[in-house]
């Protein structure tokens, strides 16, 4: 892994902090200084206006636009659709003695920037030297509310040094900011108004028709003669603010925005109206009521996520951060959202989600909010429809799940990818046997769980072959997860998934046949499913293919993989990395070499089922051939590193998990977070040093702790109670927070987990 | 094969006629009609203005427009250079009684059109229902020059039956036609003028300033007050013609255009002049002259290169007009041209040149115009750098020559294509080799040959790799000929051949280290071509991984094939094809069929080095599983069952062959012609009935007859003899018609072809 930290932010425990201005490195700060409730994101921009180099991104979860592509071939998609960019609502200009501040053009000093974990604030800092003479301190602090998804708040606060004067101030709302990608903007004002002391507009994206409703409001605890204006696309107040030397002032904008998501189900009026209402919840409403309830809310989520490590004060803020990160980017309160892969971050990867999303991220949120789960599930049934009518274009029958979306339409338009890459599906099956077996949520699973089920089934069903000479069942021309390998047959990673969604699908078929009969009967008679289909499934399950050296125990990738020329990925010059870029396209394909776990990756998901030798098998064999060209992909490593009792490969692999986007490993967190890294990071400390499994019979605990450690912590929900997991260099501590006892296994030892807790020494072998 | 003949046209055996215009058929006849002498090609428009569909396509070989392409990846192009749409030379526009001829406005009989192929003329007929009364009989005739190929001619002739009046008459050069694909103009016109009665233009492409010289005078048995007028990219002349009752009257309109290929070689004033010098040449011609002259052209052509089929008028009509439209499309008189899949009739396939050229269309300039053969091996040569550069993008040495070009370039946007398909180089490396069988022309082998040997087998070498279980080198991530099957690894057929090119490079330097050891010296110094080079390319051609099945005598398609899921192909439906617009794109890749012959290609390319017992088994496995959707299939199907004793399966793969654009069998004839296609017609006829065999010791035959005909004979050019072949149901005769006798195999029996000839009598199991 060519993988260089910039170190560069403070360490503290509970915040990111930065203590220069530096410009080349302002688009990872803005992305990095993040504010987000999922409903909608705000970059860490100037809001002040800056003429250097920055991304202003403003994104609401679920708004889109759409592009046209070159469609070559039938089944390819002719448009695709991706998160847009929208209103800049902490839009703000200043200016005092006829100077605009400008970070890029002013002189200031003692510039600092914060995130704060404990209460979800941003803020900026700096003194303000004016040309003409004359000092003002300024700070820039804003909130994305966690308790009401519309609400946004801006406070600007001035102290005069020396200065003695006014200050001009310009505020409003901007649907102005071009979309980077796009090179344009892309909305247009369908209306301008005032009710009250608010101003608002109502935005509809150029093609798509999506609305935004936004509104603001500027409250002060003096007295200010505002005078309103109105452009095409901005609208807002201009005022002054009296500032006398050694004297302060300020103001305070609240934000309300509502998004009519999908096309114009509101009219005009009625999203101005709806908007309204939720405004009028917010008279006499402060900056600090706000920031009160959020600190509130990010307590609680402390007490039931927080990871605790002694000895690393790096990661220890670094992990926090991720989860801070995970928890702003969804948390399950709002329908019909689901995770991009750079969250609501940047416009890189278009805003779509993925099969990160049940297969990096899901666990994340199993363990600490089960809503937020289900709600990612649900996300899959509502783009149920979309999913039918993506597999009648390539030809298949049941639900084909996208690569890459926004809105439940396939949103890739690189052929290989969109019609090769077969995993979202079979991620989706496996996410509702994961909640269901932790969360046991059984109206979900005989409702929408199961009709997913069956439509996922009759998608591997149609999509699969016959081979003529293995007699066996199995995919041809597809891609797997490692993306190195294109058009390649048998697949093992995917055969086994589909083998694993058949049987599931029959299992829950069983189960209801049981337990909700009628249910069931409705369904199948709605979906026209056939006793046949359920024969052809357990047929296709028991003679699936899966390609497998017996003598070696290892599993290979696909039909012909051990076949491929070798290539030593320590020789390739740490120049020629990422390979995407600096190698002909078709070069890449045509080696052992692979870009993420493939084969270790089922291996990951049904991990209970493996045996040591086979685990040591295939990582001996398959992680010397990987180049960790995903983020996604040294987690999984680290994980299979720490339970083969590999504590130092599992710590190297681990290094910069946390720590991703703080110290810019990648080099492009410029254009947004690695949010379903993120999910990573957290599944490599509960999984991997922790040592949790969750596939099995019953969840099991086998902790480790590496070297540099003198002990950490984590709490996980499980079954509604929060287990607490205290590791030292002695020994593992495992008790109940809150809820009911629950049983588990700790080091193979079948335990009763209450408030005492139970205690247990850690064997030699797992101390790092 | 679901293709089904379209019979439209008389049947003729020195003609294609057509008795009636059908306005739904008429592009497809423009297609038909189209003229051209390698130089230019015009398709058979009307040219006195059409509101009707049609595709108004004037093109000049090699000249080009550029566009952008979507460049994902590094090593995949990021723009491509197409054939362009070029001056319109054959302007005119007529109207009389005030009323403007349109044929799909004006009232019209009698209507009939022919393209003669015993003078190249091309002449439509029809009567002209004024509708105001009054009928006028007007004859459209044209020819493209073959003795000069600047020149074109267009004569227009009126016969009053019972009008008396004028007809106004515009005509002239009009650089303004869009080009279709590309749904604009892209000529600007640079200079106008005259000299003399001349009037002139030139035009140049707006992208890449590629220019065109035209000019035109008119000549007429009366006196004409012709009035000039010019717009933006027109000029051209107005006149009256006086008509009595009964009377006639007529122009000539003599054209020459002179096109400046590449960028600006010339400026405008010198293109200008050295145009008006060929035009000068042309004072006092008349089109009785040119017509003539033409004639001459064609008789010579005929004595040389005809095909006659005794009780088979429409395959008789359909490999003349074959062999009319090879020569019209290519014959070697002027340097670095190619010959695009539509030759110069359509913009489909933009006018690029594929592997066809060297695979399908270089057998018939070998045997029959030799000049023409090294001038194609010329246009290689010439693009060497380009190939060259190309390797270098996709990070390989030597020279990569392009899937697709017009000028050398890669001009193929689809990377699946244009990066995985190896296949042009080696098709290069076959024709020199070819060539040098037949022709032995050894200053060209020593020289141009051996250089682009030598760049090519570089190529070939650092494309390569070793498999580590077969211990052996193959080509990975390739796509073979046969394009069903994308990223596969260890194509037979490529590894074949370049096992070929190796071993055939190796043999060069071998004779020019006896032959020509100062030339070698020279140019191995210039390209530091080291032994090191020589022993490697013998060590991987010694061992080239050959799939090939000892049991049953089958080649592997490519490591895997056997274990494709097989589909019967019968069982696809008819409306089904063509399978690129109807089946979702991933899917075609995952059967065991196969889209043209890939196995079956190496084996009739060196179809002396295969017994007859693994024809039978390759064709017996692979036949069956191809589904001809390449037009170039059926032709190499045909001449393996011929050879294998299959008479009925070879005459019906053969019999849309010679009429595939005349019937219209892939209906998209109104694209343009299937040029290429063209010269596997003449391959059936002479490799397949004929039995030819060219890649042995000694030329051979051992031909059949097709039941349904009486007799057929063929002439070839054979180390400058021109042989001919005559095949009656009882007895083959072989003679020279002039040169030098040859020796050659007479159903393996060694004979010497004088004047006087042999004879043969046809062994029973050769009659169908």
């Amino acid at each position: 892994m060519a993988k260089v930290a910039d170190k560069y932010l403070q360490v503290d425990p509970w915040a990111v902090v930065e203590e220069k201005f530096d410009a080349a490195r302002n688009r990872v700060s803005e992305s990095i200084f993040s504010l987000g409730n999922e409903y909608m994101g705000v970059r860490g921009y100037p809001e002040e206006g800056y003429s250097g180099d920055s991304l202003l991104g403003s994104y609401f979860n679920g708004l889109y636009e759409e592009m046209k592509v070159n469609a070559h071939y039938k089944g390819t998609i002719s448009k695709l659709r991706f998160m847009v960019n929208a209103v800049d609502w902490l839009y703000t200009r200043i200016s005092a003695d006829g100077e605009m501040l400008d970070l890029a053009q002013s002189q200031i000093s003692n510039f600092t920037r914060r995130l704060d974990f404990k209460t979800g604030e941003y803020e900026r800092r700096f003194d303000w030297h004016l040309s003409g003479g004359g000092t003002i301190s300024i700070r820039f602090r804003r909130l994305v509310s966690m308790t009401n998804s519309h609400l946004g708040i801006q406070r600007i606060e001035f102290q005069s040094n020396d200065y003695d004067g006014e200050i001009s101030v310009r505020t409003g709302l901007d649907f102005s900011p071009v979309h980077e990608d796009q090179g344009r903007n892309l909305w247009q004002v369908m209306h301008r108004g005032r009710q009250g002391d608010w101003m608002g507009m109502v935005g509809q994206t150029v093609t798509t028709g999506n609305r935004l409703f936004t509104t603001f409001v500027i409250r002060s605890d003096e007295t200010l003669h505002t005078i309103p204006f109105e452009e095409e696309k901005l609208a807002g107040v201009d005022f002054a603010l009296r500032l006398g030397a050694g004297g302060s002032a300020g103001f305070t904008k609240l934000v309300i925005n509502y998004a009519d998501k999908g096309n114009k189900v509101d009219e005009v009026e009625t999203l101005w109206d709806t908007g309204y209402k939720v405004a009028s919840l917010y008279e006499g409403t402060t900056y600090d009521d706000i920031l009160t309830e959020q600190t509130a809310y990010w307590t609680r989520i402390w007490e039931q996520s927080d990871i605790e490590i002694q000895g690393d004060p790096e990661n220890q803020q670094g992990i926090r951060y991720c989860i801070f990160q995970l928890y702003q980017t969804y948390r399950g309160d709002n329908p019909g959202f689901n995770i991009g892969a750079k969250g609501l971050t940047g416009e890189a990867y278009r805003g779509l989600a993925f099969w990160d999303t049940e297969t990096y991220c899901l666990p994340f949120y199993l363990f600490n909010n089960p809503k937020a789960a289900r709600s990612l599930l649900e996300f899959r049934y509502k783009s149920l429809s979309h999913a039918l009518e993506r597999a009648r274009e390539v030809d298949c029958q049941g639900a084909f799940y996208p690569i890459a979306t926004i809105d439940g339409t396939e949103s890739c338009d690189l052929w290989q990818h969109a019609n090769l890459q077969l995993q979202v599906g079979t991620a989706v099956g496996y996410a509702i046997w994961h909640y269901d077996k932790l969360v046991g949520d059984k109206p979900f699973l005989y409702g929408e769980g199961i009709e997913m089920l069956l439509q996922l089934s009759r998608f591997y069903e149609s999509r699969g072959q016959w081979g003529p000479r293995t007699g066996k069942f199995g995919y041809y021309g597809v891609m797997g997860p490692d993306e190195f390998q294109l058009m390649v047959n048998n697949n093992c990673y995917l055969n086994i998934m589909a083998k694993k969604l058949f049987e599931y699908t029959l299992a829950v078929l069983e189960e209801m046949e049981r337990e909700a009969p009628m249910k069931l009967h409705t369904l199948t008679e709605r979906l026209g499913v056939t006793e046949d289909e359920y024969r052809t499934w357990a047929h296709l399950a028991e003679n699936m293919y899966i390609p497998y050296d017996t003598a070696s125990q290892v599993f290979e990738q696909h039909d012909g993989f051990f076949d491929m020329p070798n290539i030593d990925v320590d020789t390739i010059p740490v120049e020629d990395f990422p390979l995407y870029h600096n190698w002909s396209y078709d070069r890449i394909y045509r080696y052992d070499m692979v870009k993420q776990p493939d084969v270790l990756m089922f291996m990951f998901l049904y991990t209970t089922e493996y045996t040591h030798a086979q685990k040591q098998a295939n990582y001996d064999y398959y992680e010397p051939r990987c180049i960790h060209e995903s983020s996604l992909s040294p987690s999984i490593h680290s994980i299979f590193a720490s339970e083969l009792g590999r504590h130092d490969e599992a710590y190297r692999f681990f290094e910069f998990a946390t720590r991703l986007d703080l110290d810019n490993y990648n080099r492009n967190t410029r254009e947004g977070l690695h949010t379903t890294s993120i999910a990573a990071a957290w599944m490599n400390i509960v999984y991997g040093f922790g040592g949790m499994r969750s596939d099995g019979e019953q969840l099991q605990f086998e902790p480790s702790i590496p070297v540099r450690w003198d002990g950490y912590s984590f709490q996980i929900t499980y079954r509604g109670t929060v287990v607490h997991v205290r590791v030292t260099r002695e020994e593992v501590t495992v008790r109940s927070l809150s809820g009911e006892p629950v049983e588990l296994l700790l080091y193979g030892r079948a335990c009763r987990i209450d408030a005492d807790g139970v205690v247990a020494p850690i064997p030699a072998d797992r101390v790092g």
